[in-house]
C-alpha cells in the first residue's frame, strides 16, 4: 500500500478536516489535512493519466476513503476538498481545458466528478496556485500577507497571494509567472509553448540547458563537454560540475540567477509583496547546498541595484520550505478558505 | 477664481460625499465627488511646491472649503478624504518620502497635517494608485473586478485592482509598472532612475525620444532631422510627423506599441485582469485620433500571439475615460472605501 508521511493523532488535531488533492504528470497526491495545516495522513498514487480522467477520479475517491479509514474519521469530520490541476482550467466551471501533460483528460467537468464520487464540496485550483497558498498559509510566507512563489521545474510555475487572498485571474490564468517576458529581442529564446523571451525559456531545465549547450557549442571549454559526449545533457549534470567548480557550468547556474533576478524585479514592482520564495528542483539544491546558497546570493544581489530603492532594503527572497507537499497542502489550505466564507455567509 | 468644471445640484447627489486631493508637481486637483463618483464641484490651485507641504496643506484645507461653500455643503456632509501624491511615500505612516518633483516635501506627514487642517479623516494614497482606482470605480474599467491601467507620461504609473481591491503593496510600491524590465541587456535603454532595460525606459516620453534620436543619428531621412534641427525633438513633434505620413516617426510610435505590449504581456501573465487600460498624454492622441486608434491596434496585435492561448480571445486593452480628472475621483473612491469598512466595523 501506500507510502503514509505523517500521522498526527486524530485527537490532537483542530477540526475541521480538510483533503487536499494535488494532480500532476506522474503522481497525485492526497493529503489529509488539520485546521492549522497540519497533515494527519498522506497517501500517493499514480496518476495513469492514460487510463483517463474518470478513472483517476474514483481513485482519487478511494484514496480520500483509505485516509480516512487509517485515521479512523468519516466523511463527516471533513467540510471539504481541495483539488488541485496543471492549466489549463476554467476554474468557476470547474473544467480542465488542454492540460498538456494529461491529453487524455481534456475538457473533463473534474470539479464536479470528484465532488459526486467523493461526496464533498470542492474547491478547484490551479496546482502552481495552490503550492503558493500551501506556502504562505504553512510554510515560507506564514509571516507575510502577500508573497510569490516561482516554483523552478521543466517550467515556472507562479503563485500570487496579496491581501491574504490568492490571484487567480480573470481567466484562471493568475500568477503565470513562468510566462512574464524577461527579453525583446525577436531571436530571444524560446519556451515550450514556442513563445520567445519568456522567463521560462531561460530559466526552465530546457533553457538552463539550452544555454550550457550553446556554450559548449561556441567551443568553450568545460567538463560537460564529456558528459554530453556520453548522453543528453540534465539540469543536475550542470548542477554536479558546478559544484566541482567547472567554471562553464557554474556560469549557466550564475546566468540562470540573473535572468530570474530579472523577473523577480518585475514581479516585485507589480505586487510589491512581502517576499519572494523560490521552490522546485532547479533550485541547484536549495537550502543548505552550497550551490543551491550561492544561487540565492546571486538572485538576491541581481535583483536588489534593480529595484526602486525604497524597496532595496526590505528585499527577501527565501527557498520553499514545503518540497512536493505545497500543491495538496494549499489545496486544503483554500479549502479551508472557502469553508470559512461558506460558514461566514450562513 | 478656479475653473469650475462640473456642477451637480447637491440635492440630487448621494450622499455621503467625499473630497478626492491630487497632487501633482503643477496643480492640485481637489473634487467633491458623491457616492457613486459624480463630481459635484472641482478646483484646481498651482502647487508651488517651493513654498512647501505645510504652505500647501493650508491651501488644500482652503480649497474643501471652498468647494464645499460653493455646493452649499458643510463639513458634516463628507465623510472623509482622499488625499494623492507622487510617490516614494509611506501609506501606512501618512508620509511623503522622497517624491522627485516635490524636493521642498520630503519626509513630510501630509496625511495627518491635511487631516487636521480640514477636521476629516484622510485616506493617503499613491496618485497613479488612486487614477486607476478612479477608472476601475467609475471609467473604463467600470464593468471590471481586476483592472490595470498603464498612464503614459514622461515616466509610466501604473496601478493595479484584483477582486475589487487596489494592489497598493507591502512597501507602498505596488503597481510601479514601469519599472517591469523588459530588455536583460546591460547596455538596454536608461530610465530616469537610471535603470536598464525598463518599460519606462522604451516607452516613456524619454525613452520614445531617445529612439527617434538614435534613429536620426544612425542617418534615417525623416522629416524629424529638419525639427530636430530647429530645437528639442518632442513626442508631439513624433506624433504630428507619424500623423503626416512620416515613415520614422510611424516606426517610432509602432515601436512603442510592441515594446509596451511586451510589458502588458508580463501584466496580464501576473495577474490576469479583465482589462488593461491605457491612460496619459503618450497616447498619441488617444482614442478617436487615427494614430492613437492604431497605435492602441498595435498594442493589441502585438499582445495577442505572445499571450497563453486560453487568454488570446479576451484579451481587452482600452483608453482610460476619465484623463486627468482619474487621480482626485480615484481618491475620492478610496476614501469612499475606507468610509465602507469603517461603517462596517462600527
Amino acid at each position: 500500500m501506500p507510502d503514509t508521511k505523517q500521522f498526527l493523532t486524530l485527537t490532537s488535531a483542530q477540526r475541521p478536516l480538510f483533503v487536499g488533492i494535488d494532480v500532476g504528470g506522474t503522481n497525485i497526491k492526497i493529503g489529509l489535512v488539520d485546521d492549522k495545516g497540519r497533515t494527519l495522513a498522506y497517501h500517493s498514487v499514480p496518476t495513469q493519466a492514460e487510463r483517463g480522467a474518470e478513472d483517476a477520479s474514483r481513485r482519487m475517491a478511494e484514496g480520500v476513503a483509505y485516509l480516512l479509514k487509517k485515521v479512523g474519521a468519516t466523511k463527516t469530520d471533513v467540510s471539504r476538498i481541495g483539488l488541485v490541476t496543471p492549466g489549463p482550467m476554467d476554474i468557476t466551471k470547474g473544467l480542465l481545458l488542454t492540460p498538456g501533460n494529461l491529453p487524455q483528460w481534456w475538457n473533463f467537468p473534474i470539479r464536479d466528478r470528484v465532488a459526486e464520487l467523493c461526496g464533498l464540496p470542492v474547491r478547484f485550483a490551479n496546482d502552481a496556485n495552490a503550492a503558493a497558498f500551501g506556502e504562505f498559509w504553512c510554510g515560507a510566507g506564514v509571516d507575510a500577507h502577500s508573497m510569490v512563489l516561482l516554483t523552478l521545474g521543466t517550467g515556472i510555475g507562479g503563485g500570487i497571494v496579496v491581501g491574504d487572498l490568492l490571484v487567480e485571474g480573470a481567466h484562471s490564468c493568475g500568477g503565470e509567472c513562468g510566462h512574464i517576458l524577461v527579453d525583446p529581442r525577436e531571436d530571444a529564446r524560446r519556451d515550450s509553448l514556442d513563445n520567445t523571451g519568456s522567463l521560462e525559456a531561460y530559466c526552465g531545465s530546457y533553457g538552463v540547458v539550452g544555454r550550457a549547450q550553446d556554450a559548449l557549442d561556441s567551443g568553450r571549454a568545460s567538463t560537460l563537454a564529456k558528459v554530453r559526449a556520453a548522453g543528453e545533457l540534465t539540469p543536475l549534470d550542470i548542477a554536479d560540475a558546478a559544484e566541482a567548480g567547472d567554471d562553464l557550468a557554474r556560469e549557466v547556474v550564475m546566468d540562470t540567477a540573473r535572468y530570474l533576478a530579472l523577473g523577480i524585479v518585475t514581479l516585485i514592482h507589480t505586487i510589491d509583496p512581502d517576499s519572494v520564495v523560490l521552490g522546485g528542483a532547479m533550485t541547484f539544491g536549495g537550502a543548505g547546498s552550497p550551490l543551491g546558497d550561492a544561487f540565492l546570493q546571486r538572485v538576491h544581489d541581481e535583483a536588489r541595484p534593480r529595484l526602486l530603492p525604497p524597496l532595496r532594503q526590505s528585499l527577501r527572497i527565501d527557498f520553499a520550505q514545503l518540497g512536493g507537499d505545497a500543491g495538496y497542502i494549499g489545496a486544503a489550505g483554500l479549502a479551508r478558505l472557502e469553508h470559512i466564507s461558506w460558514s461566514a455567509a450562513h
